[in-house]
């Protein structure tokens, strides 16, 4: 079971934006560079997660993301719910004995006590240890905290 | 998100022997025609769903696999966990921050919720429009009832 590549960048994005100095700017170069991802596969994760106002960017020389709202008010769950493309665990659509299969009803409620508990993270949560996830993505501390 | 097809297709075969008169062997070609699934696919998992003790095989013209125990014996979490291929629902492995990431944790969380629902399924609940599902299968009734 898997979720897509695409919901893994898009927190992995989150994660590093959040793991920042408030405010500071990360460029995409250099979220690229943390988690050996290439800047196209990152580009259209970043522009998704800006327009759905997740992250601000700031165009320019020294420009880059960071988050558009408290990491407290970024809630896992629903950034699951907008970067997966569907949840049909399985394929039922091909699926000959669907109107009468009891496996969809089993699945659906997994799948809802799945995001239940997504449903009561938020981006902070995720960020408890944030001063080792700073360490481990390179981020430098201009404060020297 | 996504189950393997192999768990798909793993789910189908034992939802149709399940369909059966108790007892009454299913051949291959029988539920390759029925999904419309190539028997090249549905020959591995069969193999598997045998060794693993869900269904047993009887060669020959007449051949063909049914449940090697009651439905209600066979718990959807358990033949989840046997055909999946892993449960890294994000790529932790290849991930920077993977020792500081809260997001592992709260996927792990939200895992365990959903194997707990499929753990409280039996192949018998996902049977209850037992009837339908035959029809659907197109399995003829032989006692006409």
């Amino acid at each position: 079971m898997r979720l897509t590549r695409y919901t893994d960048y898009a927190m992995r994005v989150l994660l590093y934006a959040g793991a920042q100095e408030d405010g500071r700017l990360s460029p995409i170069s250099e979220i690229s560079r943390a988690y050996d991802i290439s800047q196209n596969h990152l580009m259209k994760v970043v522009n998704d997660l800006v327009n759905a106002g997740y992250l601000e960017s700031v165009r320019g020389r020294f420009g880059g993301v960071r988050l558009a709202r408290d990491a407290a008010e970024i809630n896992v769950g629903a950034v699951v719910r907008h970067t997966e493309e569907g949840f049909d665990l399985v394929d039922c659509a091909s699926c000959v004995i669907a109107p009468a299969c009891g496996l969809t009803g089993a699945l659906a409620e997994a799948l809802a006590a799945f995001m239940r508990v997504l449903d009561g993270y938020s981006l902070a949560d995720l960020l408890a240890s944030r001063r080792d996830l700073g360490a481990l993505l390179g981020i430098s501390d201009p404060v020297g905290t």
